[in-house]
């Protein structure tokens, strides 16, 4: 059986993440990754012109890469323009809201729910409308300290898991005045799960921390059953990854590594238009 | 006498430093901002991209607002673009570079001097070419994480001067690897005014901080000299300011009064193309 080709884009290189954790899952398939970091960050641009470029992002995926598959790892294009780039193209289209959504309904016992996420997800209500779609109670806050802090690797660093108290000391703040328990914390950024261990350290005890890439990644597998083969089966893996990006392709190879888990190795200058 | 039309030009909003500095020492000019939101950051774009935008908001200014006199407010089209843009308006334009360069030289008495700035700034060296052609030794460092401390309003918060003393003692063990004895810092990013107490109390006793808005406003009173009538002189000043931005107007309102410390009132949205 063939695996099929799996087109994965963001706006950044974030979605690397989420790259990463389909691979865990499906060692066998091919992927290709597109960062349009020429035209990044997309959260400040209208829906329009977020639709436009992700459509494009996506046929260049679709047309010139072969992907049967697209996961969109990028929130803001998941939550303004998946249905422009589902119209587009003739392959199945899969966002990173409705997955993190979904498991946090799955692990909130108290259906009281957290997300942090960048100003524009956050902006967007989009886990908002999903988790309110599910029954849930939500709360969204933005983290725009987060993004920069993973990108100057402090990972690990003590100012990061500073930063990230005094965040979720303000959001449960606002939850208690809502009269909300919330015991589940969704991470709806694609840089995130990188602060994974932070996030853990910094929940109340029984807190589940919900790691979109994750949630992603577990339905891209039930949407591919039969089609794909997963980790575990058969021969050893071979997965094969080609990486493009439309600018900052230096940037890209430094800093993808450290969102792949494994170096990135060469990455593909190529021009989408404006 | 009729004070000159002063336009001042940013990618963002952190230009409103240069503006607050200018309006202070030329309480009777009349000033036109403009913030190229949209397509906003200029550090990651190409130089000839970089030349094209800046051009084009250096010409609304002078067409549409009849600007005599231009301030490049935005460190990134300073350093790439400064040429292209005296080329395609009939108004002189002064940049950030060489006034902060030029301030810096005249702090300093060991001639080693430290510049932080955002990473575009960095890459493109234009401190430490301006800095040299004046004879000083200089070591440039990038701070990524500042820019966004400043966007979240945490000017004086101890984890930003956490972040600062990490920044500093970095680049003050390089500067010393190499044998550099500095007694100057030039805060070459328009976003870091608003850290300056932090700098202040965490260079060396002795240390210079050169804050380069203040410098660029120095030097454009003495360039505009006989022409504005200066702070302190006449009648009671009435300054006449309009602002305008080609995306997120809400963003530059809400933000925009801590940069230029006052309101900036109303932000007239315009279009640029593309």
């Amino acid at each position: 059986m063939m695996s099929p080709a799996i087109g994965v884009f963001d706006s950044g290189f974030g979605g690397l993440t989420v790259l990463r954790a389909l691979m865990e899952r499906l060692p066998r398939a091919r992927f290709a990754f597109l960062g349009d970091t020429a035209r990044l960050p997309y959260g400040s641009k209208s829906r329009r012109t977020i639709a436009r470029y992700a459509v494009q992002s996506a046929r260049f995926l679709v047309r010139e890469q072969s992907a049967e598959f697209l996961v969109v790892a990028c929130n803001t294009a998941s939550a303004l323009a998946l249905d422009a780039i589902q119209d587009a193209v003739p392959v199945p289209v899969l966002g990173v809201i409705e997955p993190g959504a979904a498991a946090a309904q799955a692990a909130s016992r108290t259906g009281d729910v957290l997300v942090v996420a960048t100003e524009a997800t956050v902006h967007s209500q989009a886990y908002t409308a999903a988790c309110r779609a599910r029954g849930l109670r939500v709360l969204e806050k933005a983290c725009p300290l987060l993004v920069p802090l993973v990108e100057e690797g402090w990972t690990g660093h003590p100012v990061t898991a500073e930063v990230i108290e005094i965040y979720l000391n303000e959001l449960r703040a606002e939850a208690a005045a809502r009269g909300m328990n919330p015991d589940t914390l969704v991470l709806g950024c694609t840089h995130y799960p990188l602060l994974r261990p932070l996030f853990e350290a910094a929940v109340r005890p029984g807190a589940r921390v919900i790691d979109s890439a994750e949630s992603v990644a577990q339905v891209a597998v039930q949407l591919l059953h039969g089609r794909a083969a997963p980790a575990g089966a058969g021969a050893p893996p071979q997965t094969e990854v080609r990486c493009f990006a439309t600018d900052s392709v230096e940037k890209f190879e430094r800093l993808g590594s450290r969102f792949l888990g494994r170096p990135v190795g060469h990455v593909e200058l190529i021009d989408l238009g404006e």
